[in-house]
């Protein structure tokens, strides 16, 4: 009896050398796929829509290859390039129907593809879907290829495609956060090392540290796609290039660096290419730098927003949704929550990566289903949360510079700026004196007329404090010399 | 100019403290979920359906409690309930369009249910969708609640119906493997330490092995419902359970175990229930337990099943797909390939419930909704990889006995069965003769006349080598008396 | 040429099937021991010190056993009890030279441990180090023994003790909690979701909170021994329990019961038991859980200590070192900061211990010594983190209860306790013109006549806030009462 | 009464603003470092070397930038860089005492350090141990300086340091490698997909394979400290440079560089530099790579190794110690293990760094000792499991050529080689048969009179297999030539 013919009422039949197994007749996708779905049935998890992309294209650059070295007629290759082309562009998705946690190292998403372009192209063609006597899933649209460098190449291509779009969205981020760093540049708060008061910094300063920090994963970004522009298409099997035929191994690489517009190479040693992973652990790596920057930064907004008046209260984050269904007027750090939370899950994902990219055996790694989904799912939810983050939060942010400078005033941390001129036991009797009076630190020292309030001033003022060498020391200087 | 009015051609209005908001007239949802679609629009994930189904019965159980404790009306309780039992059927569950990773504990994912549910109440009640007069989200279905107690309880509901489905696919794959163990119980092969040989063992003895791990993994989850039974349902905001009316909250679980069927308790300590989230980290712990023993089991299967004929090749696993498009008779393990990398993916949605857990705040946790995310998806991938991984791969495994018993007569393994009676020099002397001359150790113990055939063979009886003692004791014994 | 000749002036010559090697001659350590020593110049750690002494009763217990059964005479079997006993209290650990990070499932450990014994009992047997004739290593110390039981039972034997110590740690850091607990019991505060202020809570609340989380902990050590208490001594290699004796093997875990004092059993299938390393994951993961806590508690610590002025300052950490070089009066959280650097640790040995435990392969996971490093340490350090938070923090923590209350006045927080009386809508407003007006709401309540000065009182009682139910509202009742 | 009295005879009298401590009047650390003891008796752990050495040369390079600057005389200057190249050179490690696992950014590493250069310095200069107006930790020793600034200084000179050693030790073992893909270039064996034989390649490509991914290793070293070259030095508390005086601070980072020898840059944002640990995160990724790399190739070693005749058995790796103690003659891969644990540990490590980094808040990471602690870690432990790796494994493994070859002649991978030829259906047949005979393809190929035995020599050439393109393409072309 055949697998699968209970569940449509129309189908047409399809043979492997399993058996034969009935496929809903408009399918696109036929017995190989139809397999797959059946054994992984395990998240329903959709294959990242890039990935597919990016199979498509690598399935029109083949095509176009294989006609270029009269290997494929130009009826067969330009089928098989348009139906490639419509799944590129976002047509027949619902017809890659295989799970993304499916084992077999990609082979039942690049058969899944191969047998709906097909089915495409026949019909474009004017057959039958099923007559793969018209266009062969394996004979033409694989001709020349392996799931083993196929895949391998589409998931290079993907990460490079979703990598840009993600620095594009960390560049949003950055110039959000140096608008912020510039308009508060004057606003002079308190600064704390362990949730202590320390010494004084400007609000603009704490911004621009975070843009500095962003600055950085947009530049790793460029040095992830370095990496990922090596393919081992043309390698076949394991790399060595088995069976492929040379006039096709060369031009497939140079018409996808074409179609892709990136920078693509053939790999120099296809062999190791198509059995180490480590280059996808390491641009995992890179996003987890990201996500551990993106933390730092969604729990500093929140800190620093907390309250709104039994916090820290020194800026406001712009409301963006309801905070409590029973709590009038609460309104919540939805969206740096959001950031963090994805910050973790990348950081899961950078495992999940890590973990398969470590597993692989031999000649292969067959574990790069799960790598594709972590790794582009990454990308995926980093530019979501960057981007979102720069635009529903960094550029609604207003300060309260009355509460920056209050909490600076009532803080202990004015003291080291005059530690210079009363020495640290002096400086540490007045801090003393000024936590028991709950007083600020300033009018201590003026009423034990250790300073003028001119002095005071000369050494409060934010570049003063907040830049390098002893705050106030031109100011005594100037004077020394009017003095003398 | 109200917000979201672009998209849709027929809109009504809703209205929150942060303004107007145009959504799709005929949209179950309001002014909230289009304010969280627009905030999160990150992932692309769905929330989980049974954490959807969970409080759409936390809804209902709400609803009776309040029309019990005269807090509601009978006819709009009578909605209410109705709407929410829909939607825990798994009717409107487009409606529910929040992403996974929401920022806000889970405020958005609550809201979308209200309000999907007060809609569709309110079209139940002859009204039109949007007038909350008849029904209101906040005022009716969510009266007595807030997200903080109604969202861990359904959270914790929906681990426990998945737990229940985890384990009976663990059951399953237990008794697969318990079949298979008797089956193979009298194959007997070399056993591998460190994958070099040591000592005999059978092939069902393997299985066996598998089968009791995974039966411990089916007692954890057993211990996972106990931790997920407490719920913090009537805490209200912060667990103190403040304007939580004390008819309905003593109500409220006793009706919410009816309609689950589990045995679901009041937290007594509602307030540190809602803000410590470590029973999440131990049950997705015990989760970690399982994808470590599915890891290694499907590692082994791969290991035995290696070749099929230059590998180790004591097993066949059945073929489910054809596994090369250009190696023809090549089979993959795929189904194991799959546990593992499920196996993989839990042990990192591990990590992500574990950030989260260990970063909540005070009073709450603000990343519950990557828990429940990352948690859930730990229990559904387990499950169908445990039913398939029995279905389609134990089930069909068939053993080589053969080649079991040729590569244990090869290998140097059965030599320590005679280190009893020759002594540990002498079996190495031996060892290194079989080595050498690349014979079965047995012939050369025969032919140096150290054993008789008949002495080779009562020591080389399976139960004799794979059960404790010194094997052929008894036989040698029996020889003394009879020799006396 | 003989190895390892040349870095010591006295020396004494050993030999194993690879050749001779010489070793110090006043070492109790031997070939074995050496040649690891060599092979694992790796990472510098030594063997946890629990370990050695687990596998030193486990030598005495097998001695014991093995002279019982008559397999080993009295006086060697005295000698080797003496000298297992000395490894066990402590003595002789600098001969325990092997790297912890060593390959080969803890052969070294075993063997370093069986030469050290050895030469021991030699020596007091009255013999010369390395006469293996008196007392062999292998033959006599070894008997009946492989490291493939022997090493997983000291493992566990080493968990159980160590989980008992923590037990008590938490025990007592539970007790600290609760002491302040019912110390802080009536000093009212606002409570906060998402750091942003929510309703009121007690100081007490807080610590009770986090005391039931440690409890919890408690609860899992004691569950975790019920884990490790199954042992698969007797089992020898693969734990078919080839060529040990069964006399031996029965006894052998009856006096390491007596010998422990901890309730071990001889599992029920040692095959099994001898491969799968799911247990000790389970167990970390239980650690981990702990660490999720404790992570969580030092954060809000931190949280609730910060400032000391322009922070929440809500209660005081007792100083315990100067906080800074250059900043007079700098106190800084570093015993909280120090449990949660302990937790990140504790959750990545966890992923240590889990890689280790899926990597298994057929009859023997090799990676045991990389579990027991990271499960033994994570016991170990979550020991001393527990036990120094309670003595050094918790203990000494202060509350600031008018900063407390000021914070509650001036927050938004207490605005929920009146909602049941005004309704969401009229409490909105209020809010509103509080925060407008920088005053705190209460007063805005009395000047609005919405509510006289003693209702305020009546719904602002600490136990009408913080307990479930509408707050004042039986003195509503009262008045109702009264009034009729 | 005095903290730290009783536990020894001979004591001295420290002070600091908490009070007096009885320290040992030997140590050379004081008060500070005897607090911080008692604060974090957690896990035992020593500071790692590089990083003391990399502190004591921070000092030095301050001490001497502050003569130059005319803040410090220069009998002091010169006693302090005295004693600080002492601590640099490996003395007096036995006085830095306090615990890897400290809380508070590294204040305690730093006055630990200051301590013992300032009692040593004082000794130097005559003085009695404590005399601290000789010289003085902090006013003298830490002048200019702050932990905020010294500490990620000296953490990442250590990490350069112990980076450049990796380097060199990935670079022994890709030329171990190496020479092994020479060695065994020609030997022709089966490859392997997901352990199924795929189609024929050369043992030597095997290690190529291996060799360029360490390769990718060594090239990320040098990547990493390119990320590591930017010091916060000058930055003071939290890196605005308050109090550092500007001669100190221009010229500091210089002499530190002429000591280190390592390109030192002071970071553009030192304020940034301060706060963010992004890059540590960055560089532990890069291990976490290599870690990914050995963990595949020691894996993939395992596999090759096992049996020895019950396995693959393609490779023998040298015997280095005994592999059991009651199986004669077994060896086992105990090298490759180390370095599979090496890998996890480093694995593990990852995530310490990475949830420190994440962790850190506002103007500091508080969490610097764990980031300190695990990545230094990872590099020492890396450097040991790669040259091991390549001494006591790669250099001395010796191939089966035979038995690759038996194993690839039994196999069905020789058969796409003849898909050209046969067609793919035809093919499938012959496997079928080859199977179903046990008997090898080529002999099936040759009797049905399909190839005659030149062509199938022709196909089987190792070169022909193993390189791009059609296996015996150019044997057919000239003999069709010749054939015309």
């Amino acid at each position: 009896m055949k697998d699968g013919s209970t569940d449509f009422p129309d189908t047409r039949t399809e043979k492997d050398p399993l058996g034969e197994v009935a496929v809903p007749r408009e399918a696109y996708y036929g017995v190989h796929t139809w397999r797959a779905r059946e054994n992984f049935a395990v998240s329903g998890l959709a294959v990242h829509p890039e990935l597919i992309r990016a199979l498509a294209l690598v399935k029109k650059a083949a095509a176009m290859a294989n006609v270029e070295a009269g290997l494929l007629d130009d009826r067969r290759g330009a089928a098989i390039s348009r139906a490639a082309e419509e799944l590129a562009e976002g047509r027949w998705r619902d017809q890659i129907i295989v799970d993304a946690l499916q084992g077999g190292a990609g082979t039942s998403t690049n058969m899944n593809v191969n047998e709906v372009i097909a089915n495409r192209a026949i019909e474009l063609l004017g057959g039958e879907k099923g007559d793969y006597g018209i266009v062969h899933p394996l004979d033409h649209v694989n001709l020349g290829q392996s799931t083993n460098d196929v895949y391998p190449t589409a998931l290079r291509i993907a990460a490079i495609g979703l990598g840009r779009g993600l620095a594009q969205a960390m560049a949003v981020l950055q110039g959000a956060l140096q608008a912020k760093e510039k308009e508060f540049g004057a606003i002079l708060k308190i600064g704390r090392t362990q949730l202590q008061e320390a010494v004084p910094v400007t609000l603009g300063q704490e911004f621009g540290a975070w843009a500095e920090a962003v600055a950085r994963d947009w530049w790793r970004l460029y040095k992830a796609e370095e990496r990922l522009r090596q393919v081992n298409l043309g390698g076949t099997a394991v790399g060595t290039g088995l069976n492929a035929d040379r006039r096709y191994a060369y031009r497939v690489v140079e018409i996808l660096r074409e179609l892709t517009g990136f920078g693509l190479a053939r790999a120099e040693n296809t062999f190791e290419a198509t059995q180490n992973a480590d280059i996808f652990a390491e641009v995992s790596g890179f996003l987890k730098a990201a996500a551990v920057n993106l933390a730092k930064i969604s729990a500093d907004l929140r800190l620093l927003a907390s309250g709104p008046r039994a916090g820290l209260g020194e800026i406001k984050l712009p409301p963006v949704q309801a905070g409590s269904s029973i709590m009038p007027g609460k309104y919540n750090p939805v969206v740096p929550e959001m950031v963090t939370q994805t910050a973790f899950q990348v950081m899961a994902n950078d495992l999940a990566v890590s973990l398969a990219a470590a597993s692989g055996q031999l000649e292969l790694n067959a574990f790069l289903p799960l790598i594709a989904h972590n790794l582009l799912q990454s990308f995926t939810i980093l530019t979501g949360a960057a981007g979102t983050l720069a635009e529903k939060c960094i550029r609604g942010i207003t300060a309260d510079p009355e509460r920056c400078r209050r909490l600076l005033d009532t803080s202990q941390g004015v003291i080291t700026a005059f530690v210079p001129y009363l020495g640290y036991e002096q400086a540490a009797a007045v801090v003393e004196r000024a936590i028991r009076t709950q007083r600020p630190l300033t009018e201590i020292l003026v009423e034990e007329g250790l300073f003028t309030l001119e002095e005071v001033e000369a050494i409060m003022r934010p570049e003063e404090l907040t830049t390098p060498g002893v705050a106030g020391a031109r100011y005594f200087q100037r004077q020394k010399r009017t003095g003398d």
